[in-house]
């Protein structure tokens, strides 16, 4: 299969196989936004008197009926795989497709695309567990701290708690997809290009709110926004992740707060008495696996010189892997919410009295007795 | 000296070493945003009725007074060194200030206002490198990509580049700023108090913009706030450690591209001849020192449920550390920016031909060849 | 599709999807460890009177004849899919395959089987590396520090160097090989199984080193054992990201030191000109994924109590993913080294007269000025 | 105070106070480890002809006075500092300490010999907790998974769980030692000396198993033998996050499994009755501490060329903060372990009968039952 920097001879068979990687894998997913901005491109090409009008019209036509093409190793990448196809439809004219443009840019404007979209997901699909939790009933039951018994507490502040906390991400989601928000193409291959094209046209057609006018800009900002967005999916995988934890102590027996619902519990292939909350405890290690990734994205863009190196290739993967996981970890944790149940019997049981010593030693204090001595008073009583 | 837990035997020489760690020294920084807090918390008890306008008013000038208290070991941390020395001071008054508070909320108040003067000095730090970058005299030089020579470039397009990317961490900066200014004094230990405390007095008098209304939103905050702060840190370092990296490669004789200014670099114990770019490698390298503060963060932080544990103690020194590399990584940058020199006779030698090659390709498209054939052709005469 | 644990009710599709994750596809790979595995168990049970001779022979020979089955989605994983395999062949007799093991041990078993004969292909891999290094003709050339010319060496050196640090890699990977050479078999669900079983004999069947005794440290052995074969691969990585590194900036134009083979290099979709070090990029991003899978490790591994919990299941692909990365990466940079050519002429018009500064000094020490005024004397000369 | 590199122009202010940052402190700890190698290495270059007897005596006699030397901020580092305190004392002579070595394997042998001390630490320190954990009285317990009751299982069976991992830590950590125990002196600054000096006598003086003769492997290994070490301690603290986590589950009342010793808990300054497990909570919280500062390391050094560069300064506070913090941690789980007691009643109370239920399918497997369907049979009985 052609590649776009064929030069007469051959790539070593395995680093071929070593560069490709999962990448022709990966660009499956990118390859909707990689048409939607090839056709923007092509338009702007027209505009711009790169193209005729009847080339630019054959392009954008075939690029609408590409459909679910499906990219194979040889083509390394949805880039290739997209010139190979007009090339192959449409002889010279799809040879012109890549006219002021890089893979580069073109990989930079697919992700940019792609994080837009699919931050918009997660947001709505925030907003959706928001509105789970606020739905739940609210029953008394212990505060904790130190895994132990604090003062008095509910469900319901405990879940508002929650809502509050993915509140916080929404805000630094809504930040990050504005920075984002900046249209790379035209950066060509970190350099611009010397041609008369008009950025600002594939902006509007694209629906950016800006040009990213620095082309040096646009080549560092890869890594850099992908790590941008990778903050925001740890920041709510760490908040699953302090639900799962909360929800997997509190629905044990010696707790007993909570039941979970059976539809959302696994078995033991041993031992035939077990209902384990695996949901719960694999959106728990999913936090690390997105941190993970996360790492992997900062290492991979630390210690490199400006411009483009094959190094970023490799924070495509982080950048999609971690997005499908926080999306699909929000979609069960939604189910689980809605599912649980609280046993509001264990619950009443527990609100012993050492959860009110706080309260009496509070007491005391209206009466004149200043803090320090009314606590020392009421922990004579617990020692 | 007197603990404020302390219930009438001693806590383990060894244990209290270890769990006192370095907390001491670390609060000392943490001091003034205590104190601070600590006359709105007492003014804020004398207006709902839990101290007489002459307690408060005492309380308030005996802290006013306080100046540099020197925290020991044996006081454990900030919060207990005030409350001693009011005790100390005043008597039966100085053990009033703890009413309606726990060292939980009191230490998220102290590191929330910490953080807010914090960022508004990064802010301004980050702003004056902005600044020094622009002035910098712009000079054409190679464009690298896979570091090897791309296309035509230049320095000033470069700091440009430095410029936009900073500014993008200054959006985050103010998201975050935003996200972290609620006020979280009065939620104690996470469960809230049983008394009548205005929380919006404490709010206006220490000019949060709104009240962290869910005390246990507020507990579970602490960590994850600091990895917010975190999240901007890196990303600031990350663009410090592209310029160091730029730099210390530009500057090598075999570049030469940029000279730097002799009092900012160090020489070698042993080699006489030797003139290294020592701070630039230290701001490589410090980007991984702040990177793995944000490690340490992220995994305390993880696999908690709800509510307090001295977990959290630990990510005391990642936030103050790495906020404190931050700072003077951008003061070091600035200097370093201010005193660079471009070699303009090595930059102009450097613009080789096959810069031009992509340009050469564009001329032939210009003639009407489609860019995929001009490129072969142009490919032709490079190898 | 038979779940092993199935009761009677559904789980959840989008919990089913959730919790089963890649697994399937990850234990296409385990599979003809999983199936060893169980010709041991099921000769053991036989020996032991769980099974009638003819039992365990149509288990066994069912087993020798399984091939590549593969695993689908409604499996779970290869331990279901072999059970199912076998019930579906044998009826009656293939239920009682999993008696006296769980799916937790015959994981750990798996697991480490995969392990002993992956860690002998590294281990003949780096060897084969180390080989490759020890033939490269030896040439001059400057020893840089702080990216700076400092003292005369030799390619013969440095990569003697890399052979010398591939060296201790390998010693570490030989302590760990023995830490895992032990047979968790038997363990069951991590408390043993109340069935007179012979641990020994399936040790001695599958060529452990010893038995695991005891059955808590068997379960809390994973994530464990995973992260100590990480430490190994991290450790090989960074040796080949050192080498990368060093051949990246070797062979560029501005050093010149060595030529890649044209093989082993790529071009641009842009710029005509450019031969692009790409394996070599990948390889030294790649020391940041397999460094990002053992953060995930470290991270899931983190704040759990004693016995098995479903946050392991994420363990296998960052354990699996990294080790194949690692031998592939030996692979690539065996081919690359084995390609690479010194620029003879290059590197000695590189032999420049810094270099031998230090040398000056110590000329001035052998005439007895002490080595402190003689560095200063030579450091006058270079100012 | 005079630096080893000084050329008669000062490093401008902020530049030094960020170059030197903490080495001065850290290097406290290093000085007797850089004295000692100092003493050998001046009596090594007696041997060799460099000094005179004399110079050599009075070298070493002045070595061995030195005491307890405070590093002053202005002296950088430990080897400035001595190489400045001899110039002082023995003015001409001192002059002639530096003869044949770098600040590089001046550090490099210090931080060789800090490691192979503290290794030796570090294996004493956990033996001692081995053993105290198999002196623990050995109570039936329930045995857990998902953190729900699995089977029955016993406290001995879970301690010695814990000394069996710790072995594991111990063999890990025999090798590591064995990989460092390699004398780097003579290495100088990573490129050897052109005088005919012995590295052979300063191996057998310092007791170093055997000479690292490559003197770029010299270099190359800072940094990554910090790794090595970094990856003993992770593994050790990752053993103690464990006890930690289940010590802390455990000795709540909800489980009441064991109770902690007072004087290793603290309390609350709001509310009278805690008692808190925080020297557990911060073992468990120092596992992230320690991995963190693996993560620096790892991080520092990567993506940089063979030789040195001052990052690798950096790698020297995580390692020395985390052996301290491990070795820390290490005493106080040895207390906590000795002051734990078992509440047997407690423990009795919760062998309940869902804990048997294995056993009983297996019951139903001697009798005949293919262990499929007595684990369906038996699973009937707990829906």
């Amino acid at each position: 299969m052609a590649k776009l920097w064929k030069k007469g001879y051959g790539l070593d068979a395995d680093a071929e196989d070593y560069t490709v990687g999962e990448d022709y894998l990966l660009d499956q997913e990118l390859l909707p936004y990689d048409v939607q901005a090839s056709v923007a491109h092509a338009e702007m090409l027209s505009e711009c008197g790169y193209l005729s009008k009847e080339e630019a019209g054959s392009i954008v036509s075939a690029l609408k009926k590409l459909g679910t093409l499906e990219i194979k190793k040889g083509d390394e990448d949805s880039h290739t795989a997209i010139e190979n196809y007009l090339v192959e439809k449409l002889g010279e004219t799809g040879k012109k497709i890549h006219t002021a443009r890089s893979r580069n840019d073109q990989c930079l404007v697919a992700m940019r695309l792609y994080f837009k979209d699919h931050l918009q997901k997660l947001e709505s699909e925030t907003n959706s567990l928001i509105e789970g939790l606020k739905k739940k009933k609210d029953v008394p039951m212990p505060g904790y701290t130190h895994t132990r018994k604090a003062m008095p507490s509910s469900s319901g502040m405990l879940f508002s708690a929650y809502a509050d906390s993915l509140e916080d991400d929404l805000a630094l989601l809504q930040s990050v997809k504005k920075i984002l928000d900046k249209n790379p193409l035209g950066s060509a291959a970190g350099y611009g290009v010397p041609l008369k094209i008009s950025k600002e046209s594939t902006t509007s057609k694209l629906g950016f709110g800006k040009t990213q006018g620095n082309p040096i800009h646009c080549a560092n900002s890869r890594g850099k926004y992908e790590l941008l967005v990778a903050n925001v999916l740890t920041s709510i995988m760490l908040d699953l992740n302090k639900i799962a934890s909360d929800l997997i102590l509190f629905s044990t027996p010696e707790f007993g707060f909570f039941k979970l619902s059976k539809e959302l519990c696994t078995g033991s292939s041993i031992m035939p008495q077990k209902v384990n909350p695996d949901p719960l405890e694999l959106v728990r290690a999913n936090y690390h696996v997105v941190s993970g990734y996360e790492a992997m994205i900062k290492g991979i863009c630390s210690n490199l010189i400006s411009g483009y190196h094959r190094d970023f290739q490799l924070t495509k993967g982080p950048a999609l892997k971690s997005m499908k996981i926080t999306l699909s970890s929000l979609k069960v944790m939604q189910k689980i919410i809605s599912g649980l149940e609280p046993d509001e019997e264990k619950m009443k049981e527990a609100m012993s009295k050492e959860l009110y010593a706080t309260e009496e030693a509070y007491k005391l204090v209206e009466q004149g007795v200043p803090f320090r001595d009314a606590y020392k008073e009421v922990g004579k009583r617990f020692m």
